[in-house]
């Protein structure tokens, strides 16, 4: 195609911003980078999914290992194919709502399946050229929702049924999650008419998980043997390396789900933000994890690898709602109050005997709640009302639609095993298999 | 260097697209994002060295799990080196073919050792300037090598001597393998005669690998004690935890192997492309774990935890053939076909007694084959004629020479341990130490 | 903002270089490339914390694994807390220096915790728009200080408590590592002076830990029952398979550590230069690799597994300080030689009484300063001398202050546990929990 050398100046009047300092990335560019920054981030939260698996199967005892990996796979299988058959839309309605206009906000997104653009799409017929492509945004959007089904499936492991919990995770991914996502990162009512800032999912992902785990270790109760005449009996993980190592992975997870929840890189201060928000949710988990290995040292003279680890992820929670504004030294404190929040709410969550075998609740469900409030220290654009009513909203929403799924599922097929499959563990009783044959249990 | 405004508009014109609606990446900027697709797929690809290696060690028995991880860590070695000195010319003759001619395609590529561009290197310097870095393209090449001997290793574990397998290993990573991938990915004839189209290789990496398997566990006969008396005797793997892990290991490198064979990211198109890529090597994935989710709790009345492993590493293989031009419901349908392959042919070969320890052979033979069978419902490049022309062409090329090498290696030095040997188990007997040395065995 | 004709004209004169043969990257894609090469290589960086994890988790008897962990999660938490406090501008003074100006090349930085760009920066308001933000930079260096501090623990295992360890790993991150650094990468004097060559850190990093292990290893002693009577008794690591994982994880994170170290990846130059990085990465840990498998073979007739990851550890080290210049051939060569060198190194440290638990000192030290030394062969910017003044400078000033600090420690509150507590496993006496608490030890 000739240019001529007004076609020059027009089209960077319109595309590149020439100023004395410097020439800004042309618009296929921006696009490029959008869309690579959304590949790269989802890929590493995709890879969260094998942290959980990894921090689950070592934290649960060795007869359930085989179980906990296999619900790890089959969740997040499930979420990708539910998050594109309905999922994906019910989030991005795109001002197709089927209940509330833009207007309102919105309530309830769009029926239908996802579709991409088509092969070798060129910019004008790209669905948002200023923008990235669909299929990065989808791709990292359904690494966030999968994520949330990995939460619960910590909480209420090692006694409930394999089917039921998959059976629940495809109404979590298909439907709950990707409703209440919709009022904040859909454009929905939480964002117009609350002003709620949740940057890459306190409340979006994380309470949301914690509030279905919540629900569900309500209504299954209990591990047998846990608490007995009150006493509150500890079952130790099996394999505390894999839950360092699914720990270390959450954490390398966490760069991409928060770093590309930027969702955009192609400019100077986009870019630089992104890097911001690494270097934030570094310090943040950082934070958690000294204050965990400090408080567990004063408080029972020993240091506690688990209460750590999650100390760690609770640090990684609690920044999540908002990893930009933070300075470096303000975003370690929010992770160090996330680590000191989880050493005292495991034991007092055992106080109630809600059993949460990985404490999921404590880490990211109380975290998530505390880092949605956090906001409001570093970012003018939230208010303490604005994000405690979205907390709310979002809270009563998803406890009560799962405690609503969890009871039906309990009432048609039971959720929890036999007492004796309890006994025997999951991998016997309901796989026939065991996670590692050959080593005699002690 | 001065510009003129002429220069200005000339080079707009010659390397920049101006379109009504954008402007193109420049051109440095495209050999960047070209060269930088390759880095990053290539370290992705690189790590699922790492997943075969977990995959294996956890699926064989704890006596072999050190001689597992060795053949890993030092095959991936040899295919770094070997490729480097034989392969990477071999397979990328760029027109010097040692038999046949750019007319015919080829047959066979260059010999010499790979050269990578000058330090600090010019763009009138730059091999391929309107593309990516020599680097680049060596280092994501050679990954894809290094996994067709990874999926060797497995087959034929617990059983086979570690010295003649690496001999093999070189082999196949300095000559069997560039050879039949100059065949279609440099030019040959396969792509020129026959359309062959094999995005990222389900033939050309995962049937090869397989085929190699398949010649050796023939040749080298099932483990003692796996077949009697008309019976199948399982010998569970040792640590599920590792499988699960090396399968999400494989899974995200899988996003490299499929995404980086795009080959091109600097345009809107090419990025978007890489993105749809993602999106439909996931949601294979999922259909394959979810397929053998159902279909091993409809067969057996229990979920089988290594057959959804498999299950997702079918899908994967099923969508490399052709991960773009699906919608996302045929891709799941693909990956879910690979899926229910992998559920009834672990158990076929078992009965005709071939003994594939890890089911490589279902996963990445047949499902190869169907991977890249499959292309030809929503590719309209490709013919089944020509499909099926080359996966036997390629299939007969890879069995023969292979079987060739192995059975000369049986001849010179023997390629199985001895029967004490096996027994006592490959860690005690050739390498002196244990995996699990502490650990007693139930 | 509107852009004349001349505006045009100049900013593609000061801003892209304009040739026959192409254009050049703008400059904010050429900030954007710079900085996503630091979020990137920072991030595979940080992941290698999860392989000296597993790496030495592996290695340690399995009475010793989670307080291995805890160590190797609080010292990476530990590491990002004081070098943003005090080690970033410590090693970056950018002309500031508290003692030495820049003519003399300066001998300590400046105090003063680490401050990034604000949110949403615009290139006038960049600290460095030239060049990349200040928050991938800080985040990319942080993971090489957090690295070095993690090839401490490894040698030191089994015996040293934890509290005096993690106060050995803030000194370490906070003041040693990040002084010695500032002489060569922060412009001062070994730079300027000597013209000292270490591209990615084999002396500054890898050397640094190793004579920080060294230091600590001679004042701790050997652990009980090592060296008994003329003899030395092997302790096997407890856990193969993570060892190898580890190792896998560590080969993925050095593309970040030697790649990311080009420190650039806008030109065509760079890019092509990163992707020789990457490539010549790969081949010297193959060559370390090779070179302990047949050496291993040779000496004891058996392959070594540990040697063997040992080996390709080693091999990254060595190409550490110049992973640009050697062509593939010689790449493969110097990494072989530093797997020639721990393969005689580690039984010779045995034979001197230094017990280190997983061969830290031969791979980080010994195939550090060969590294360094090797540079003169194919970088002619370095100088034997330059080389060899600088390894010692940095040896000298590193053990002697690390001697110093363990020295205090050891008065101060002691650095060793009791022999009771040794011989119970510190997992049990130090932190009253197990790695594996079900499996019952042999």
């Amino acid at each position: 195609m000739e240019a001529t050398a007004e076609d020059v100046e027009d089209a960077l009047t319109a595309d590149e911003t020439i100023s004395d300092v410097g020439v800004a990335a042309s618009t296929d560019s921006i696009f490029i980078f959008n869309s690579l920054l959304f590949l790269i981030g989802g890929f590493l939260v995709m890879f969260m999914a094998a942290g959980f698996a990894m921090l689950e199967a070592g934290l649960v005892r060795s007869k359930n290992v085989a179980m906990q990996l296999t619900k790890n796979v089959a969740l997040f299988s499930l979420a990708g194919i539910f998050y594109y058959l309905i999922g994906y839309n019910l989030m991005y309605p795109l001002g197709s709502w089927s209940i509330g206009a833009d207007e309102t906000g919105g309530y309830l997104g769009a029926f239908g399946v996802a579709v991409l653009e088509g092969v070798g799409v060129a910019r004008d017929a790209a669905d948002d050229y200023g923008y990235a492509s669909t299929g990065s945004d989808f791709f990292f959007q359904l690494m966030f929702c999968a994520a949330t089904a990995s939460i619960v499936s910590g909480a209420l492991a090692e006694r409930i049924k394999l089917w039921p919990f998959l059976i629940f995770t495809i109404v979590l991914t298909g439907i709950i999650y990707p409703i209440q996502a919709s009022w904040k990162w859909g454009g929905g009512f939480l964002d117009s008419q609350y002003g709620f800032q949740d940057f890459a999912g306190s409340t979006v992902v994380h309470s949301v998980g914690g509030w279905a785990a919540l629900a569900g270790a309500l209504i299954l109760g209990p591990r047998i043997g846990k608490y007995t005449a009150g006493r509150v009996n500890p079952f130790p993980g099996s394999n505390l390396a894999l839950a360092t190592l699914g720990t270390f992975i959450l954490w390398l997870g966490w760069f991409g789900f928060n770093g590309g929840s930027q969702l955009a890189m192609g400019t100077v201060g986009d870019v630089a933000d992104v890097s911001r928000i690494f270097a934030n949710t570094n310090t943040a988990a950082a934070g958690g994890s000294v204050a965990a290995l400090i408080l567990t040292q004063i408080l029972y003279k020993k240091v506690d690898l688990t209460m750590v680890l999650n100390g760690a992820l609770a640090g990684l929670v609690s920044i999540t709602a908002e990893p930009l504004t933070p300075t470096l030294g303000a975003a370690t404190l929010i992770g160090a109050v996330g680590g000191v929040i989880v050493v005292f709410a495991i034991p007092l969550l055992d106080k109630v005997k809600v059993d949460d075998v990985v404490g999921a609740i404590p880490v990211h469900l109380f975290c998530g709640i505390w880092g949605t409030i956090a906001v409001v220290f570093t970012n003018d654009a939230a208010t303490i009302g604005g994000q405690l009513i979205s907390i709310i909203i979002v809270g009563v929403f998803v406890f009560v639609v799962s405690a609503i799924v969890w009871f039906i599922l309990k009432m048609i097929m039971g959720i929890r095993v036999s007492e004796e499959e309890e006994i025997a563990g999951l991998d016997l009783s309901e796989l026939g298999m065991e996670a590692y044959p050959e080593f005699s249990k002690g």
